[in-house]
């Protein structure tokens, strides 16, 4: 607290990302983060970037990366818009499509950022539950609103909305932008992003982060309408002229043009999902249907705070929420490779036994 | 224009940066880049971390970077803030430290990404007049206000304040933050980051950039007492928690550790600006006092875009600004290498003799 603040910063309560830890022997499967490193066309379009040309500032629009993400989609540069991060990119979603005089709708489990960013900046919102499922029912968002946001796959449920659904709510709600968070929409969910030359109130976000394996690079993007990227751009170039780096614009493309590495990559994180799952239920766990490179898991005996504290003794760490309540006797499994699911399988089985 | 965007977004009038041109045989002076590209080790820094640990993120608070620039600085860690260039981090200090109900005073020639925050972040500000000289007087400051930001050296002019003018200007603001943008610093310009520990209303933000030759890779950071860092700590984490990607921490340590190279590229850079200005005014030229890695330079008998221009058909480019209309007699010249300021020299021999 301090009287140098300004009156936002009084009230705000930070996301908290999940641990980050400092050791190394640890089996990290708490922030979703690919079990396989990048292409090797990635490090080394990152190599041939690291000369004295970093001495320059990048291209502050991004070009070549905006074409590349277009080609890959079927989209023209023009729908597209690139930054630090999807979290960036959320971020200047939130302010610059999604601040209206009606609020914002968005699943009560979900994303814990989205609550952070309305109150970055000022919007106002509804948290919509979830159906006894733990799925969004749509007819739920039949209300007036400002905009709707929502992961697909949800998180960290992991289930996946129909596409037929999604058209039912830019359907509904013509005069509001619809923002469907595609963070972890390669492993098995479908895109809406062919909706996009239909519908100018969609926008999708992607990320390299998860399928593409570059959380460590800070690279999302949204593809919609080029009005609404055209509001994202005007709040951009009000924020950071170039906020996408030199190595980051360059190892992305790489990254987006290597399309049999992410295909082989994401194929193998979906078999050891769907392996896992199997594996995981026999021995008494419930997991919700998934389509992403994580799980939410419960077992009818042991509560989710001390399943993931047990793990962590076994030197596993997993993500468990307090909050909300219905999602606390869970906890969120990230796939990681085949040898460390074993190893996870093993330490269930240990647990679950004793 | 649309019906989707949020209020802010149609007032908005985002910075424009210097441009970066396509083409590669331009002498490149607009955009105040240093001439010679980063350390060794910066390069070596980058390579290093370009491994399958990309698929990892980073550490969203930057320990390490932090540490080792508060090392360099004499600072603890919890004095620092860093960021993704510091235009970002400027955005946060908006943000954080600078939206009160008294205005925000800041001179009226100045870096013109200033007025732009405050458009984004519903700032009220007042513009302070440069004196004739086109220096900062701070007895003009001398009014309510709820905070005062300059850059040290100024922006476009290059000209500094001495250290004993902003400790006064720190004396009678106590209670409004004072932010120096010391964008520029290095190139001559005396440091206020020594008063950060007596006055607990000065932030002092600095950049990669310029000095330390890495504009492409994107890393700003702020100093200040731990309150102030908190606030923009709880900005960032309420926008993205993963600002600083693992090459540009890891290139960012290797400049702040290679302190020789850092020092001997200055250097340089300072002695073809001094060498610069003299042949300038042995030609006409009138060049305010530059503590910075560019002048701001005019010629009697030719205006401002006038020279740019004809510059510019002889492949030089520098930046010239129509408003405010007291600079637009003049060009803005980013100090380049030794070749490049005699090619510059020889241009302007040409110009004003025909």
């Amino acid at each position: 607290m301090s009287q140098f603040w300004s009156g936002i910063v009084h009230e705000l309560t930070p996301y908290v990302p999940g641990e980050q830890p400092k050791v190394q022997d640890l089996i990290k499967l708490n922030t979703n983060e690919n079990p396989y490193g990048p292409s090797p066309k990635v490090i080394a379009a990152i190599t041939a970037e690291a000369t004295d040309a970093l001495r320059l500032y990048p291209d502050p629009n991004s070009e070549r990366l905006k074409t590349v993400i277009a080609d890959y989609h079927g989209l023209s540069a023009a729908q597209v818009f690139v930054g630090n991060g999807s979290d960036e990119v959320l971020a200047h979603v939130f302010q610059a499509l999604l601040k209206h005089s009606r609020p914002l709708l968005f699943p009560d489990i979900t994303y814990s950022f989205y609550p952070v960013y309305c109150g970055l900046y000022g919007i106002e919102y509804e948290a919509i539950p979830l159906d006894r499922h733990f799925e969004i029912n749509i007819h739920n968002y039949d209300r007036p609103n400002g905009g709707i946001i929502f992961p697909n796959p949800n998180a960290p449920t992991g289930i996946p909305l129909e596409l037929d659904k999604i058209e039912a709510l830019l359907q509904k709600n013509r005069y509001s932008v619809v923002v469907v968070d595609e963070a972890y929409v390669d492993f098995g969910t479908e895109s809406a992003v062919r909706l996009i030359n239909t519908y100018p109130n969609l926008l999708v976000t992607q990320t390299l982060s998860k399928a593409r394996s570059l959380a460590g690079l800070r690279l999302g993007f949204a593809l919609g309408h080029p009005d609404l990227i055209e509001a994202l751009t005007r709040v951009k170039d009000s924020f950071n002229s170039y906020p996408v780096d030199r190595l980051a614009e360059a190892g992305a493309i790489a990254a987006m043009q290597d399309v049999d590495y992410f295909e082989a990559m994401r194929e193998k994180v979906i078999a050891a999902r769907d392996s896992l799952v199997k594996k995981m239920e026999a021995i008494g766990f419930v997991i919700l249907p998934s389509g992403a490179n994580f799980i939410l898991a419960k077992h009818p005996s042991i509560d989710g705070e001390t399943l993931a504290q047990k793990l962590r003794e076994q030197r596993i760490i997993v993500r468990h929420f307090k909050k909300p309540k219905r999602i606390a006797p869970f906890v969120r499994i990230t796939i990681g490779t085949e040898l460390e699911m074993a190893q996870l399988l093993k330490a269930f089985t240990f647990i679950v036994s004793t």
